[in-house]
């Protein structure tokens, strides 16, 4: 294992490109200065094309689950009545807060591996002519199910037009297209160690000018995620209690080398690694957690098969160097997780796939011998719309 | 200034040691495996003799303040009666977050420049018998003031024994003596960035028995902070949300490098450095800020003098490379500090004072040439005991 390193194909923290480690190990610099407001402002502008907004985004030093937090605490007040819709154990993590800090929390819960139903949403919410807000996963980390929050949105939207739509997209921003501002969503919470290409400890969190003003009058207690304050500080190039650096310097550099590649081109990229990786995983006989319809592009769940010893199978997958999750919550023992984001490519892919052949084939699993790459390959091609006989060289 | 590391002056950020750079650019790991199960294990149990505690440390991914309002919200409930000590604007800042959620805060304002006393804690705890805790600043970074914890703590366990002590240590922990548990000190509170050699985003809080326990009365809200969740999942080698993982390779690195140096040397090495700095500030002709009774071992303030042209005089120290901190709240414009802390070496200071001597020979002070450097060395030196005409080496 310590000859090379290992293929991180958990949904988070994912593999840091080499530019972005050498960006972790740099100098520490004031962050009361001028070289750190520079690198603020290009984060925070940097960020708003993925978020598709032109509003105020916030910094703040924290996992995903702080900048959910952040979410609730900062536009909502106690008693508010809340529609909390769910499809995994993010969703419910999400509508917990909630209920910690005192809303009126209305569940609303899919079954798990499926995402959320719009007409659904529609029929609570005719229930709750006061809902004060509607939280939403964007993609479920737990089940692999992306939602389809345009759709979902449009739904609130119209059903509840004076309901706050926030949005878990810790695990999908920045790898999938996302548009804020067109769909009517109000507040995005997003974290360093998923699409950003950096290591975990920066959420990031955008407000639309509605949630801004909700701020002014919600209630609930809030002093290190207070949006308002990292916003003001912002205006001076600072953030107001002391951010991580490094992480700073990690997502800075992620940002370039996505904007290098282009945000179209990043989006088509997880795209085909998601492909790839349903194929091949359908290819060694395993079967898919989630509704097809709604699969993420980020991060695929798979069904531990009966009769395949999962401790043992993942304990030779992880010598071999490939590093997968395991089930969370009550999928726990269940289910596996692959992740596919951030700086992932295609041959990362296939290279966890001849480690899966390889330890299919040893657990006895009926596997023909090179058929998961060969399906993965073509799956992801395929995505990037090359067929077998296609002329064209590799996309860029 | 490109063409060498800025001495990095400020009471945090510090400047990371080589080492802690490399560990800052490693590869992300699976934050739920076993490698980072032993890291976490090992800085969970290598921080305690630095806590003075035998019991249980948690560590959030957070700014300190962050850790602050962790000590606040994981102990108390709403309406509980608080006395407030503040000798700066960190002592304000830590009153005021507990009156965001809800604590009837009562104040104690020491002048800013000295540290708070005892008697005076006392008398304010006699007309308070329901006090329910005590907030107090270990240095207070705005002002370079180190209160007598110890002393003070012995006030409030004699006046009030029930009230529990909170105590913001984020810019002293590691740099000098703690004795928590031999102190009767309830929540403790650090960062990563100061004494410890690394980047920001860690926040490391210890709490005392008798806090664990509160925390089963407390009714706060609370979720990300929930230091319970934390000592829970610490049980099994993991965090209940994804960490830093970046900034506890190098908490883990300074950890190392602060025992390989051994605490006292640690500690002794802050003292020199400090007393360095006072007395080189003295030789330039500055006014120390801080009472001479309880200055700071990790950050010196000293007043702006009249007639200096503050703006134009930092200009030049930082295009030197030198790079201090202004004053922060009510003392910006005022005051300058001087950060000592993390793995500062008297070598640096003397640095430092080399660019400031010039600095100020050129600003037209009256200073004569290497008066300061020397005067700092003599001080430093003195600290570690070793007199001008000493035959002994330098210390280790």
């Amino acid at each position: 294992m310590d000859r090379f390193e290992p293929n991180l194909r958990i949904p988070g923290p994912t593999a840091l490109p080499p530019s972005v480690r050498v960006a972790g190990g740099r100098q520490m610099i004031n962050h009361r200065g001028p070289e750190f407001a520079a690198m603020l402002e290009r984060i925070l502008t940097g960020m708003k094309p993925y978020f598709g907004t032109s509003s105020d985004v916030a910094i703040l030093t924290a996992a995903g689950s702080g900048g959910l937090e952040a979410a609730i605490v900062n536009v909502l007040s106690p008693g508010d009545r809340v529609l909390g819709v769910s499809i995994g154990s993010f969703g419910d993590r999400f509508a917990k807060i909630a209920g910690i800090f005192g809303a009126d929390v209305t569940k609303v819960d899919a079954e798990w591996g499926y995402a959320a139903v719009a007409e659904e949403i529609r029929e609570r919410l005719r229930a709750m002519p006061d809902a004060r807000a509607v939280l939403l996963t964007h993609n479920e980390t737990s089940t692999g199910v992306m939602n389809p929050i345009a759709d979902l949105a449009a739904a609130v939207r119209e059903e509840a037009p004076e309901a706050l739509i926030l949005v878990d997209s810790v695990s999908a921003l920045g790898a999938v297209p996302f548009e804020m501002d067109a769909w009517g969503v109000d507040v995005v919470v997003t974290g360093s160690q998923k699409a950003w290409m950096a290591a975990p400890g920066l959420a990031m969190v955008a407000a639309s000018p509605r949630a801004w003003a909700a701020m002014e009058r919600a209630t609930m207690p809030r002093f290190y995620l207070d949006l308002r304050a990292h916003r003001d500080s912002a205006a001076s190039g600072q953030t107001p209690f002391t951010p991580a650096v490094a992480v700073a310097y990690q997502v800075d550099e992620g940002l370039r080398l996505m904007d290098q590649e282009g945000a179209d081109a990043v989006f088509a990229r997880h795209e085909a690694c998601a492909a790839a990786t349903r194929a091949g995983l359908v290819a060694l006989g395993f079967e898919l957690f989630a509704d097809p319809r709604h699969a993420s592009r980020t991060v695929t769940a798979a069904v531990v098969p009966e009769g395949l010893d999962w401790k043992a199978f993942n304990g030779e997958v992880k010598r071999s160097g490939v590093v997968l999750a395991g089930g969370q919550g009550k999928l726990a023992g269940k289910v596996f997780r692959v992740g596919h984001l951030g700086s992932v490519t295609l041959e990362e892919i296939l290279g966890a796939f001849s480690t899966l052949e390889i330890a299919s084939i040893n657990a006895g699993r009926t596997v023909e011998p090179g058929a998961a790459v060969a399906a993965a390959q073509a799956a992801g091609l395929a995505s990037y719309g090359i067929g077998a006989r296609a002329s064209a060289g590799m996309p860029a």
